[in-house]
């Protein structure tokens, strides 16, 4: 079950002026279930992205960078669940122009304007006609307060749908961020997985929301796993539809732009750990985080070695303060000149080992306090630098392994 | 249980001239149990080891480092099950000093031709006192044909012990390999892992014993994964005494180097093929085959990046064709040219996929009947050069959370 997850409140998700939903059921999978989203996008509204960097990925993912690059200036998005059009080769790629071609017919805009995104079975063809069919009921139902039926829409085996909205005052000027996500293991089963959309109606520069797009994502998105496996169809997505107006924030010289990059990257932080909170089996939430490295991607790589050890994971669903797994994973992260004696473990408020060892006030009893929680904080104090990282997981428990195994029974 | 493991027969170990090996019980976790081994080797033998590469390595591997630098001469490996000496600091070096002392004391040799090793429990006290105490005992044992008690005594919650032996005729000299191993995850629980001793009775210089064995550890225990954890403890020793006589052999212009390499290598992959088939919870002995890289470390980063993967085991486990979670390993295990439309890959003798999506000719049932087997081949050819390497793992089932997730309480 989800670690402390609830739906969003409808009524708290701020639509963004520029940016229209609508969701159909077009029976791909499920007869009856919402299973297509189109996003429809103000004329001159800003779009970047960042996509996965499996090597097998998606033809959506193919095409969607294609159309991007084009800078034809996006329109609209167009999301399916239930297949991800994934290992499809050539064929894939032509029925995801195919349902961009058709979207496109009826906005009125350029095929190269539309993004697809799928979602779902990989391996098996994407039935496009059945995806064109649906499009007329999306267009109808698309309307600005839609957020949360679009979250519900872009679930496969989520447990919880994820959405969240900021409000950001720049300059006297209230503008929105709202996004939606999707996922719930980097790869779900043979499901292809996350997938997120970020929109404000903010006025930004297409290299400013760039640089909004990679900050956000390295902090959120980029700082999660659950089983350690990068889907092939991950994307996420960065709108700024500039409908309410205001002066562009060109650059990182307008005093806005980090106001605006932190609202971003809240909203953003806020659905992976949604994600990460809905992981497959997961039933706690796990923070690792890692300080004084000699840069953050040295305190990444250490993280990322404990947050993704199975026995750590193990040992969390069980509860355990196994303290030595922890900092055999430490010390096999891959830093070469790493002093294991300057090395501070903690475990909530407790610090469990220093000087190579158990600490010497270390009771048993105030580890197995902090593990009896469900939201745990690791703290690594690595006493060689100044830098920090933070990556959150799950721990892994019997259900990961029957969702797993038995997904396809 | 273990995969078609059985234990060694005691009449095939074959002793190795020059190697004599003696147990005794010490009481260092449970009372009576033979957890104390003393391997005594003839003057003049050639003794050369690798060592884990976890910066958090236990205490015995940073004396055993250290005695093996000293090039005294190694004339006796000293090994307890029960406590791995692990997260111990300085006090824990000390003790591990304190045992070799014993040991050379009653052998008549110095503490620096001894080398310790431990495994077992880890942030807990070395007991020295209780493993000095057990020397004599362990010494009146010593026999050269006590291969298979040493077997047994290295074992911690290994559930087979390991060993084999291999004989060699070097230009009408008839030679012995024989080697021991333990180990069930690359760490267990929070056990300190992975332990293995070859011997041969052969005479080689120290270099040339140095080449044959990173050969050999690198297409054995280097190609091996139960979990992805790198214990702290992890060791492999290879011994050649040269007791029996023969011309030594300097280097590998010596005919016999190869013949020798190849009786070392085939001991070592046993034993390492033994570790995986006893890996914690496995019910399926999967071989990684990763055929056409450019160089072999592609082709291991791929089959590490599919033997990795918690999605791949969990499927390997429901023997399920899930050939899109093997697909997407292979397109996350960082080649950033790889062209996923030449690979082919193959589950067993059935081509499962190719041109970036399943094989015209794949029919499930096909997949069903290679994955209801206990020993399973995947192949992946990749199309972009000559290079092979080939990665041993096994499943992931609800007994390894079980047995992780139990195994402190």
């Amino acid at each position: 079950m989800p670690v402390k997850l609830s739906p969003p409140d409808p009524a708290r998700l701020l639509p963004v002026p520029g940016v229209e939903l609508g969701t159909a059921a077009a029976g791909i999978r499920k007869p009856g279930r919402k299973d297509v989203l189109v996003i429809r996008i103000a004329r001159d509204s800003e779009v970047v992205g960042v996509f996965t960097q499996n090597r097998f990925c998606a033809a959506p993912v193919t095409v969607a960078r294609e159309h991007l690059h084009a800078e034809s200036g996006v329109r609209a998005l167009l999301v399916n669940t239930g297949n991800a059009n994934a290992g499809t080769g050539d064929e894939g790629v032509a029925r995801a122009r195919a349902a961009c071609t058709a979207l496109a017919e009826l906005l009125e805009v350029s095929a190269l304007q539309v993004l697809p995104f799928s979602t779902g079975v990989i391996l098996e063809p994407l039935p496009h006609e059945k995806i064109i069919a649906a499009l007329p009921a999306a267009l109808a139902d698309l309307r600005p307060d839609n957020w949360a039926a679009a979250a519900e829409a872009i679930m496969t085996t989520d447990i919880v749908p994820k959405a969240v909205s900021r409000r950001v005052n720049l300059d006297g000027v209230e503008f929105v961020v709202t996004g939606i996500a999707k996922g719930s293991g980097m790869i779900h089963p043979n499901m292809a997985t996350m997938l997120a959309f970020v929109a404000t109606d903010a006025p930004v520069s297409c290299e400013a929301l760039e640089a909004m797009l990679r900050h956000g994502v390295n902090r959120s998105f980029n700082c999660i796993t659950v089983d350690g496996d990068t889907s092939t169809n991950d994307a996420c997505i960065l709108i700024a539809t500039g409908v309410t107006a205001a002066p562009v924030i060109m650059d990182d010289a307008d005093p806005r732009f980090a106001a605006l990059r932190e609202a971003v990257t809240g909203v953003m932080t806020t659905l992976a750990q949604a994600i990460v909170r809905d992981g497959e089996g997961a039933t706690k939430f796990i923070t690792v985080r890692v300080e004084g490295g000699r840069d953050e991607a040295e305190c990444k790589r250490v993280a990322y070695a404990v947050a993704r050890s199975p026995l750590v994971k193990t040992a969390f669903f069980a509860s355990d303060p196994n303290l030595g797994r922890i900092l055999a994973a430490v010390g096999y992260a891959g830093i070469d000149d790493l002093d294991v004696n300057r090395l501070r473990l903690h475990l909530g408020d407790v610090l469990v080992a220093e000087k190579g060892g158990r600490a010497a006030g270390y009771r048993e009893e105030d580890g197995r306090r902090v593990m009896a929680g469900s939201d745990i904080l690791v703290r690594i104090e690595l006493d060689r630098g100044q830098a920090a990282a933070t990556v959150w997981t799950c721990d892994f428990s019997y259900d990961y392994v029957k969702i797993n195994a038995e997904y396809r029974t």
